[in-house]
């Protein structure tokens, strides 16, 4: 669970977090979650495999503010061979606001489309979540 | 059609368009859009009407990298009494590069949902593209 | 002390972090720190008293990248009636990466200068740092 | 000249634009400023120069709010062999509402600093600005 406060830089002049923002804090979110599981993304960019996002959905339920402070859950959803999805649900003391979905793809070095790496795959199917 | 380039601010270390800063892109063109057929989104919120995202979804398909000159499409997709759907396509060099969509709603001055005005929706159902 | 790792959203396609993004850092430090020292920003602004940047300066002395972990200290440097002065300094495994600082001013609900109020200009001239 | 509008995305819940937000514009200025004397920076990039910000100063005149359209002027200020300083200034509708300079470097491949290209520091002397 990523736990952050909403900052003047997440808001805009509706007085809301903007909603592009809410995508980033999923990447802060999956980035910690995926640490957590033992898959290091900066490591395995050193390794030769880049994570890239190739779908987002974004649904908005309730506003946060400035100064909120929200925990970011992220599960993993579906895991195949050639990606993997990933949810990501905002939490203001402990009601849903904010839902997500992340589906990610792997690439080489030069930027080719490649399959999970076995070890990464492993991870990540140990900790499908059953309850989405 | 809402034309600019790829700046820095819009990349980042894996060397392309970070993903959130499509959602961005998309507001700038409907902003614009909007404004071409006759809404203007400030007025609009002078008037008491402030239009917020609901629901976003974006699909990167090619990608953008430092410095291309990109074009985003907007069009009217879908009008109800309570929402109305955008969808946003971005071109580099005539082709299809991402796509999103964002559905819209409408609140008043203390953020309580309210249809969409009567001239806004008129203006938008002139519009409702018919190639989507 | 704010502490935080440098995700994608941070960086560009220098593959470092993008410089504007250093100020929100910042303004992520200032929060929390201004916050230990018994100063709520938002709490104040339900009191009629926004906080203002009046003048940022950045200056980048080594390049942080993509899965760093930083801190982020904040110090009160300067106190005066209408504006003061904060120092940021941003460090990578106890190494100065960069600093800056910035000016902020007091506004009012109508976005009027104001002067700093007691109780919040008491709680700065507690804390000024008398190392800068 | 660079002109561009403000759009949510610029602004915070002060209902104006984002102090670090004026550096993103800043960036774009210069970008498209250099462009158009004959240097293109991804061009650079291409041949192994990398140009980085090393200083940033920021002043706030005047509030900028969403809708408003700008103009971004960036000047040379300064041309040395290692680093040259750039100058912005914001205008609305004729009135300068921000200023700011920054101090750039060039980088190798690697990362390591260089002197200004001769032929990029020639470009760049032809267009020093007389009246800063």
């Amino acid at each position: 669970m990523f736990t952050t406060r909403i900052y003047y830089q997440d808001t805009d002049a509706g007085g809301v977090v903007y909603f592009a923002n809410y995508l980033c804090l999923f990447e802060k979110s999956w980035f910690e979650y995926l640490f957590s599981v033992g898959i290091s993304l900066p490591e395995w960019e050193k390794a030769g495999t880049y994570v890239l996002v190739k779908n987002a959905f974004l649904d908005l339920i309730e506003k946060l503010q400035y100064g909120d402070i929200i925990n970011v859950v992220t599960a993993v959803k579906e895991v195949r061979n050639a990606y993997f999805v990933l949810s990501h649900t905002v939490f203001k003391e402990g009601k849903t606001t904010t839902k997500g979905e992340t589906k990610m793809v792997c690439v080489n070095n030069e930027g080719k489309p490649k399959r999970i790496p076995e070890d990464f795959k492993t991870k990540l199917l140990l900790n499908v979540s059953s309850a989405q």
